[in-house]
């Protein structure tokens, strides 16, 4: 019995993550979960999935859903460190880190250090640390098995193949809702439009990302420390069917690519079984059906935060946290409409060159420049929504 | 070092070959060539890659030879038991088997039978004596490797994945140069147009085979025994770019393909350096510069022979054996200009019709049954040559 803790088990990875779970009750069990402030839904989880613990990082709702769940039932932390003593529990035997944005970092290095298995589909702890996340997890002899359908490609492609062998990763990015705007038309974009994306259903966050590209710049500093691949052998191409999930190609010129329709259900169940596969009735890839796939390169003037990645990416050291924060702050001024949908690059660009990058060996030097670039991300933003 | 034989030298297979082994003189060396009768050609090889033992199937152009090379150099044998003996050359570590057709079968089993490596280019001893083959490799403990591009692809992607965990398989199918033909411009074609394969360049007898779509039923047949699976689970779908080479569906609905120019380097060094990859200076595939794949549904009633090798594999036995022996005829007489591009389906089926299926644990039993089928192949092409 693989025993199994879910950390962010309230969003939408969580959800696919317990339908796949349930569907194994012989050989997998939740042993904790935990969330953000979801005290209803959390609830509602722990009545059908029955964990031993569970954590809210808000103490409130933590505190309301002991009162409501009374004595002698489910352990319920509260606070960071409830999430981290969840991702550290001594009977688990694989940490899902589902938690959106920065927030996983603390908690997926918890579980790190306390030598689990970690699956990750949150890409913001590798951004800002993937240099540390690295080091631990080779230092701890912990795998990290990626969720993220690009990455999970990669990885399920490079089962057994040797990391010499490796010429170049080829990302694929469907584009996102907006692949055919001009820059006049992304002027006047919609929160609507640009959450509308072609092929996948995600939270808010990954589908802005992926309406600025920022999403697959992030995916290439994810797969510049979950494969230990210089950003040189790291490429993106656009595919907007989003059927062909990514590619490896090899020295000897063959191309792997791993495909399927677009469901998370099939790389979740991949880490969840690994090193096995287990069938899942999802129905299958037919490609007579899906008839034609395409291919283009990325147009770097249209989507400049791709370019922005790879700089930030050379650069290295908190660069790459700084990115990811005002990044963050950016996303989330627009979903609150303060800023437009052309002002999330320059407020991110302005961010970055104010910063002077560090070395990011240590934990605090990320968290202190994710703190620097959020107030310097929002000093942008007040910038922007005033012009 | 790795000491390779090369059965049926002097073909493109063979030229392939000789090309990547060259580039690698510090791994891979030479230690035997086989051709048929072109003792010319075998002459230059024999100068520029200095093998130990050569052998000729044709016994004047082997003493022509002989004679050639003079005492004290390489040594030349003779007829089908000379093929055999290269083929069990005690020091060999891989024996790659080119020769084209039925007459590869004998060396391909001697091979195997003294416990050597056999990498596969050659389909037709698989199609009719798969059952055979398959046993002795497993009694002898031999590996096996396949060559053509498609089982290549998913001899590629399997490799590292367990069995239990495929769904099917799926062979990718250029459809030929006569795709878009109606039966009625499928009559009147030449040998020129069915020739052409728009995407590989191949030997005659192949290209014909790829323009009936007869080759992927051969492939099929091939890959029930490669990788030991019921008919049922190898799909076939047209893929006129010949890109993608093959894939693979897993019980969790990934599917892997593996992809590349077409050029038969790739695979043949993937065999010849497996299980490493090694750099191979070819262009890399270029997908945006490709820019769109397509896919679509066979067509079995363009394309009937696609059928009659699944019903052929599902009858099984000497069945198979007498597929390929009456389609080589088929296609020989099409070749010598004796029948139309149109008869050769009817040859084939009238062939397979008249025969009584019986086991084929025995070569002698695949052996009669090849003998047999090319007598009746024979008697229909004289059938349709005067109809």
């Amino acid at each position: 019995m693989k025993k199994i803790v879910i950390l962010g088990a309230t969003g939408s990875i969580g959800d696919n993550t317990l339908d796949i779970i349930s569907r194994f009750p012989d050989r997998l069990q939740i042993l904790g979960l935990t969330a953000n402030s979801h005290d209803v839904k959390l609830e509602k989880l722990i009545r059908t999935y029955a964990p031993k613990v569970v954590a809210l990082a808000d103490p409130k709702a933590a505190t309301a859903l002991e009162n409501r769940m009374g004595r002698g039932g489910v352990e319920v932390l509260a606070g960071i460190e409830g999430l981290v003593e969840v991702a550290r529990l001594a009977e688990a035997d694989l940490v899902i880190s589902a938690i959106v944005g920065a927030a996983g970092l603390l908690p997926t290095l918890a579980a790190i250090q306390a030598g689990k298995t970690v699956a990750l589909a949150n890409k913001e702890p590798l951004v800002m640390a993937g240099e540390i996340i690295k080091r631990e997890a080779e230092l701890n002899g912990v795998s990290l098995l990626p969720i993220d359908s690009e990455h999970s490609a990669i990885f399920q492609i490079l089962h057994g193949e040797r990391h010499e062998d490796i010429k170049r990763l080829i990302l694929t990015a469907s584009g996102g809702p907006l692949l055919r705007y001009s820059d006049e038309q992304k002027r006047g974009v919609s929160q609507k439009e640009a959450l509308a994306h072609p092929n996948w259903k995600m939270g808010p966050k990954i589908s802005i990302d992926s309406a600025t590209l920022m999403n697959k710049g992030l995916e290439i500093i994810e797969a510049r420390w979950l494969f230990d691949l210089p950003p040189d052998k790291i490429d993106v191409v656009i595919h907007p069917q989003s059927i062909i999930h990514s590619m490896v190609e090899f020295v000897d010129r063959s191309v792997v690519a791993q495909m399927g329709l677009p469901d998370m259900r099939t790389p979740i169940s991949y880490v969840l079984h690994y090193p096995e596969r287990a069938p899942l009735a999802l129905p299958s890839l037919d490609l007579a059906a899906v008839g034609t796939l395409t291919f283009e390169k990325p147009d770097l003037k249209a989507f400049p935060l791709l370019s922005t990645a790879y700089e930030t990416l050379k650069t290295g050291g908190t660069l790459p946290s700084v990115l990811n924060a005002a990044n963050e702050e950016a996303v989330d001024a627009f979903l609150n409409a303060q800023i437009g949908f052309s002002d999330i690059t320059p407020v991110i660009q302005r961010t970055l060159e104010a910063h002077s990058p560090q070395p990011a060996q240590a934990l605090e030097e990320v968290i202190e420049a994710d703190r620097w670039a959020r107030t310097e991300g929002r000093r942008w933003i007040r910038h922007y929504a005033n012009a």
